[in-house]
């Protein structure tokens, strides 16, 4: 049903310059999607790490709660800390981590929704006292004239959702923590719903619980409320490891189509879809009971973290839906469908 | 500078009588406080087995989602089930958790603030299905003419905390979720600030995050946002394992008191407090560099789980601040202070 793009990936590490001439690009990934002034606009998570240039020594960048981004070194040979995952760094008798890595969000223009432009500098540069090990995974929905985004917000507090909002992609203007920690994964609906802002987020509970979608209410987008559960991972397969939100909610004549993404316990993620009625944006009324879309390309199966694939945000154009997604942690895809052959596909729920 | 009440414990298991003939009450604990109609009224977390008949059987009370209460059987010679904890029954295989316990909140009742009364029926049961595994730990702030009474819920899908009002302590109006999971201790001002509700609460991060007491805002007491850190777990001490709201924040003319609950790495759980100006109660000015009270005596040394301090409201009677407190979340006790001795023992913050 979904045929990838030709000329994927289309982003790759090198759609961009490094912020910094001490950084280079890891990762260019998990974008938002949406459309403006006629172009189509990916906000990119780009992951860098500092240029390692001592074989013994690893570089943490890390962002100081005074503003200032540092390079920690840690030497290889030192017991006290733990460097064998190459994305972490943990000290063993504390516990704490720091990551080797730091995102910002970072835009990327196209006319065809295809080749696309990247810019030279950061839209939404990590700030903290939230987000001193980077800004995450940006989604965005436009409700009425103005585009929210979300995205995860990573320090040392926890894993938060944090909102933004802009009207030119010039500046953007920060909202501040919508949904504490463990959270992420907020798909924003483009429209009020009984008179409420809607989203679906994903809390990562700790001790009991498991990671499936809730969904949650605001009357003016920074309180929420209202947390129900809409869908839980299943007990074994595809989708039994964890479940999330993927691109916003999209609008359709049979209801709110959302594209998720799911893994399974051995961190496979594909892509499954669900619909729910337009007025009942908390009940699925029929899914996908196979993925739509699961980790086969080459850029999907080998890469900074393999077989994954991830959505952010996808784009409606008459029939054809464009999902833009992450491939293994590095780079950025497409696949088309005909939306009326994905809400055919779906399978009622009871 | 806290006195321990003389008749301590105030209530004890055998204050209550058990909901259901087949079971018995195993803790009376963690109560939220509050005067009502010239009474002191508490509301206490009241935590009860099935009884158990038969040694080589653990039971557990489950909630199903249609509402009935039933008692799953595990045998201790099943290898499938881990039952060496007396208060879960783990599966191996999927690490799916059940209680061996189930809590409701119960109301007692006293003239004096010492001598309760206890009510012969439940207050508010666990109800499904964010309450499949008991209803905890319920704090009440008066509002204007309305109580609301926060707490704890548990089912499979995580802790979260719940909201219920209530004017007359007979029926419990339900406000759903709030803070979804990992979430408890949430401690409810009892006026709006600056024109919002506010509250402290607990995130439990997964992954990064530690447990730190964190503030939010509310317009109308369902949806919260502007979600900050308020105070840290430190480093090492008495306060390093978790912290957490313990009493809603008490109104002086030198600001909001809060006294809260911390533990250290071996699970020792001592009071702290600490003031917050009258306008921004996200800021601390004065906090308590040791425990102001620390489990001492027996009933909080040994007990169902031993070495635990934990309050869950106070009565501020003039100078006088009652401090109602679980003991070994087996008992409730009560210890007494002058407030102004609280204020004065408390050091500056920078």
């Amino acid at each position: 049903m979904f045929k990838r793009h030709p000329l994927n990936p289309l982003i790759t590490t090198h759609s961009f310059n490094p912020s910094r001439p001490d950084f280079e690009i890891v990762g260019t990934f998990n974008a938002g999607a949406t459309t403006y002034n006629g172009e189509v606009l990916l906000l990119v998570r780009v992951a860098e790490r500092p240029v390692q240039t001592d074989p013994d020594v690893v570089l943490c960048p890390y962002l100081e709660d005074d503003g200032e981004l540092i390079l920690k070194p840690f030497s290889r040979a030192d017991e006290r800390y733990d460097t064998s995952d190459s994305r972490l760094v943990v000290d063993r008798h504390t516990g704490a981590t720091l990551l080797t890595s730091i995102s910002h969000i970072r835009l990327a223009r196209s006319q065809d929704g295809v080749h696309f432009q990247g810019e030279h500098q950061p839209w939404l540069s990590p700030t903290p006292p939230y987000e001193n090990f980077g800004a995450e995974d940006a989604r965005v929905t436009q409700i009425d004239d103005i585009y929210y985004v979300n995205y995860s917000a990573v320090s040392a507090h926890g894993i938060s959702t944090a909102l933004a909002s802009t009207t030119d992609f010039k500046t953007a203007n920060r909202l501040g923590i919508i949904f504490p920690p463990a959270n992420r994964d907020m798909t924003l609906f483009p429209q009020r719903i009984n008179g409420q802002y809607v989203a679906y987020h994903r809390p990562m509970p700790s001790g009991f619980g498991r990671l499936n979608i809730w969904i949650a209410t605001s009357p003016d987008l920074v309180h929420w409320g209202e947390h129900q559960i809409v869908m839980q991972a299943s007990n074994d397969g595809w989708d039994s490891g964890r479940i999330g939100g993927g691109a916003p909610p999209v609008w359709t004549e049979k209801g709110w189509l959302s594209i998720y993404h799911a893994a399974d316990h051995q961190n496979r993620y594909c892509l499954g879809a669900f619909l729910t009625p337009l007025d009942e944006p908390g009940r699925i009324i029929a899914h996908s009971p196979k993925p739509i879309l699961t980790p086969e390309a080459p850029y999907e199966t080998n890469g900074f973290f393999s077989n994954v694939v991830f959505t952010c945000g996808s784009i409606l154009q008459g029939d054809l839906l464009r999902v833009y997604y992450g491939a293994s942690d590095q780079v950025m895809a497409l696949a088309e469908a005909s939306v009326n052959d994905v809400l055919a596909s779906l399978e009622p729920v009871s």
